[in-house]
């Protein structure tokens, strides 16, 4: 008999990943494509759905959908619309080129409401209906399930925590407005923390440690580790201000844990201790001691692909 | 034959008004007691008890379900749990006391979801799936609609916009904490507001106009209306904090409209222009130009008992 799966499609900017997956969260097989190398979006689904049909075939796999994680994904109406990061311009319509191909369901989403439906079908959030997935990669990313399913809101746009405004403050975002959440609380808003106070004390003997190096989330975790007071107190200040923010943003949803995913995530204790600090200090008295904070249980290399195909898996589960 | 009707029974800490609510939203008959006289909980249901059965018979009303709308009330268990504004202390299991006496639907929430699906079904949200209710009162409550359903979150208490924290702010909030912002965005706020600016330019003669008077958002209204400078910029400031907090939240949910209601939402433009233009100003640009802004349409007597009945023929047309 044949495996049914579903594939699972990560879109990244430079490139993309075509995983199968199983029910169960196995990988049954996995295809890798240059997104770069495509100028026109049409060309990347013929590329793929070639690939797709070949390998369903080798490995005796029977296709029951096809999930896609993408930047700037909406669920509504099935396309990256105005993604920063892909040469594709405008509004892509990729859920609708690969029902073109296959008589399949196909769904479409943003990189991080797919992370959540990962979790709540194949990780930590098993059998929960109210949580926050939050992903600290270059930018924060929020997928937020309520009662069982992800809040897209009116438009298919709800979730964008890293775009809420956090301080009076001159940190520029991405989106062309000051200070918000992702300025401070992502691998580049702690590369940004740490250059100010290297700047600010940079005749102490741990901004002299960074001398040498480039300033990278990475670096910054290492000397943290290591004993660098400066790289410690970034993480404090970054945690103080996602913690603040987390307090605020379970007041509204309540949720029954709080998940922590991608590059700055990584770093363990040192981000999720002061986090959970800052925010139990913050938050209002019916909550506290209540909302559980930790990291993704789901393999980082693969909870982009498993999350695309979760999309699907959560539907035929229904 | 006999009229269907909904008892909405409206808790205050001084007085609790029971209507009898048609699916329609007329109503049909009207109850007033005297909360404060009742120091036992089970007392207050007897005698309601006594007065719903009496006036059902009179005017020939066929009782379909209770809906209670009452500060600090968990909908998913049905009681008021400490209500500072109540002399029952501790939990009050209100939902269970009326079922014991009634072989109808028993429903209990808070005043601000009552508000909201009151407005989902009676007035200016009908039709729609995703908004906010935003009553601004003593304090600043919020009933969110995700889906067609209020968000209650894990257990029960969500959508506790009022005690998001705003500000690095000296402003003590009633929940003990600081700068939350129901301390600037309530009634009592814009009076904080309005006695620190006339304390600022107390030898102004705006400030001199309010020497007479004891400072209410009334009269601030009355004296913005009437040219007052300082009591303008009163709004100006409420508007403004108001307006970025919600384009926060707008972030987060993504609503199709924002409703707001209660005393200082009476002041109509006077705060509702500052509250959109500051919200604009400082919205992700993918929701701008795209959210409603603008008073409910129930009339302000009547929405706490309406939302209340909602509450039940919002079960009742499932």
């Amino acid at each position: 008999m044949q495996n049914r799966v579903v594939a699972g499609i990560d879109i990244g900017g430079t490139n993309s990943i075509i995983s199968f997956v199983s029910s169960k969260g196995e990988i049954l097989g996995e295809i890798k494509l240059s997104t770069v190398d495509y100028d026109i979006a049409d060309d990347f689904v013929d590329d793929a759905a070639s690939a797709i049909v070949k390998l369903c075939e080798q490995r005796e796999l029977k296709l029951s959908g096809i999930g896609i994680g993408a930047p700037n994904g909406n669920y509504y109406t099935g396309s990256i619309e105005f993604a920063p990061n892909l040469k594709w311009e405008g509004v892509i319509p990729l859920a609708e080129l690969f029902s073109n191909k296959f008589d399949v369901p196909v769904r479409l989403t943003n990189d991080a409401n797919a992370a959540a439906i990962g979790e709540m079908l194949f990780g930590g959030a098993k059998g929960m209906k109210d949580f926050i997935v939050i992903t600290l990669g270059t930018g924060l990313g929020s997928g937020i399930v309520v009662n069982g399913k992800v809040l897209y809101g009116h438009d298919g746009f709800a979730g964008e925590l890293g775009h809420t405004i956090v301080k009076d403050s001159n940190r520029l975002c991405g989106c062309g407005r000051l200070g918000c959440l992702e300025t401070y609380a992502s691998a580049t808003g702690i590369v940004t923390t740490m250059k100010k106070f290297i700047a600010e004390q940079e005749s102490s003997e741990d901004a002299k440690r960074f001398e040498d190096n480039t300033v990278t989330s990475h670096s910054i975790y290492v000397q943290a580790s290591n004993g660098n007071n400066l790289a410690q107190k970034a993480f404090e200040y970054t945690g103080e201000i996602l913690g603040k923010s987390l307090a605020n943003t379970v007041a509204l949803f309540s949720p029954e844990a709080i998940f922590l995913f991608g590059g700055l995530a990584n770093a363990g204790d040192m981000i999720i201790d002061p986090v959970k600090r800052h925010m139990e200090a913050n938050m209002l008295n019916i909550f506290r001691n209540k909302v559980v904070v930790k990291r993704s249980s789901l393999d980082e290399h693969q909870a982009a692909v498993l999350g695309a195909a979760a999309l699907i898996w959560d539907i035929l589960s229904r």
